[in-house]
């Protein structure tokens, strides 16, 4: 008998030590209603930055190599459009994005704008131990609160959740282009799709089975309990490949961030078709996502699907409640709609209609 | 930027998929004063039983190889103490060992005492599928408030945490031992002792240096930060037999149950002497536990040490906030504590001084 007690809002982590708990659990909204203010989300604001409040989540994104690295390359292919110029980093986190922009890209100043108030007020240490206190400014408040001296020629973000659109942050960005970016600014990232696969859980499916006979006791029923636990809200793990059940297909394109209006994220709807390599049994899809950095002549994209190099995004998937044999070639259709969620906006719900 | 949100009471996972946040979290008591009643820890035990209302903790229990086999082989060892006599099992959970001890055991009957509701109907329901309901009684309640026909002839009970004691369940089977055990009863486990060891932790190392060079940024204050919530408390983690720098000693014995005074777990102090076998950096204590099932010639021990079969309960370092570096046949000396804390009864603070 061993357990762990309460939890405090934990990121999920995906390096070899420190696998993710594996469960996304839902946000506790605080009680109180919050004046929605003039921004895109309002309730549960106030749980969602306080566990970005946490030192260690911005630790194990600082440590997500694919992660930083990529921003940086951005960075560097887009040179000519930041040098000299403004740019605003919308959430800053630890800072390292504008602390990268500014070093980097040699911009001429960067407003870090951070909601969270221990976490401004690292990045202010962080950006005046690295010297470049002249080029980058942390301002503490929401962006949707806070008063910038002019337009940017430049708005550098990391607002990815699990599955791209948990955390419901890109509509903070969005409200920013609209509000702050000037017409032929640049947005990285410039690009976003979210990817799916059906997938296979032998694991899940062997420890099910395992509680049918245990020394000659049928416990079948912790079993059920395990999946309708596994069912009732989308999983963050990490799916090695050869999980995978058919080739991934494109699930939802956002398209050029450029063009897709404020307020379009609140619903992805989409009937997706699936075509098995070979035989097996269908537990769930998976979903992952790409964002993509346009930059002179050529571009980044930061990938994180099952066989590219490991994120702190990993994969999340939706168990489907049964282990269905498929043989190769097979055709599975699935209807897909991820909806704000009206308790917490935060987060999405995921329902999937598979035929 | 990928956040998890405010999560339940998860348990420790040891399974390749399912590792265990590298926080162990203290329990939120809830404010309510509650009524000591005639319990032996009292105070958070609201937060700690709901805790263990979770199936999923259950789930991952029963699927602790190592764990449900080493009890099976002590009722098996032990059947002609078992055979047609009364067992109490303390804190049944799901019930495993009160079915094993009826089914494998032949027991003549076994009281199953739960104390959390949802639990015990789950226990009822599984001894009810799997025909034992006339052998196996579930009672639900604290077992210090529980009233049973007779005195018993074993107890049987699965009351280890963390390193150990954490939980301070261990009292509550004490309690019951001088209650309702009689005189020449069994107790199973029959013996416990924690052991300890230094350990390295170089990939924590490498990745608190990496911070002091990002990309030509110096983030050496998350590393810092880092450091410092990793000492803050006990880190529950699986230790890779290669970290040992020294021959492992045993730190606490608490030696023969039957003869271990009610109260006594309150705290442990001990001066440890370790003798490094190879250079290294010693970065923390790790400490595991053995129990031992006495029985008719032969023993049982269920061992959760780095190079044994991997368990749930894995392994507790305590960081010592340094990489202190160390030669072979070095002598490190180390005075730990672990006292049951104040405010969380079920929790222990563990103080270790070395020189």
């Amino acid at each position: 008998m061993a357990k762990r007690s309460a939890s405090p809002p934990a990121a999920g982590k995906a390096s070899r030590e420190e696998a993710p708990p594996d469960h996304e659990s839902p946000v506790e909204c605080p009680a109180t209603s919050q004046e929605a203010g003039s921004g895109m989300v309002g309730p549960c604001d106030e749980a969602y930055f306080e566990a970005y409040g946490q030192l260690d989540i911005h630790a194990l994104m600082l440590r997500d190599h694919q992660r930083v690295s990529c921003y940086l390359a951005a960075i560097r292919l887009n040179k000519a459009s930041i040098q000299n110029r403004l740019v605003l980093d919308v959430g800053a986190g630890s800072g390292i994005l504008a602390m990268l922009a500014a070093k980097h890209g040699g911009a001429k100043h960067v407003y870090a704008v951070e909601a969270v108030p221990s976490m401004a007020s690292l990045a202010r240490r962080l950006v005046q131990r690295n010297g470049l206190e002249t080029q980058v400014t942390v301002l503490e408040g929401r962006i949707e609160d806070v008063e910038l001296p002019s337009q940017m020629d430049v708005i550098i973000s990391e607002w990815m959740g699990f599955y791209l659109v948990h955390e419901s942050m890109l509509e903070s960005v969005l409200h920013a282009r609209d509000r702050w970016l000037k017409p032929q600014g640049l947005l990285l990232p410039s690009s976003a799709r979210i990817l799916a696969a059906p997938v296979e859980a032998e694991e899940l499916r062997a420890e099910l089975e395992g509680y049918g006979d245990l020394h000659g006791l049928d416990l079948s029923f912790v079993g059920e309990e395990r999946l309708a636990s596994q069912m009732s809200e989308p999983q963050v793990e990490t799916v090695e490949p050869r999980r995978l059940l058919g080739e991934p297909v494109l699930a939802f394109d956002l398209g050029d961030l450029h063009k897709l209006p404020a307020g379009s994220t609140r619903e992805f709807k989409a009937k997706l078709t699936f075509t098995t390599w070979r035989p097996g049994r269908a537990a769930g899809i998976a979903f992952w996502f790409d964002v993509g950095f346009s930059g002179e002549g050529s571009s980044v994209t930061l990938k994180t699907d099952p066989g590219s190099p490991s994120t702190h995004w990993q994969q999340t998937v939706v168990y489907l409640g049964v282990f269905a044999a498929v043989d190769a070639g097979d055709i599975l259709e699935a209807e897909v709609t991820m909806r704000q969620s009206e308790s917490n906006p935060r987060q999405y719900d995921i329902s999937i209609e598979t035929q």
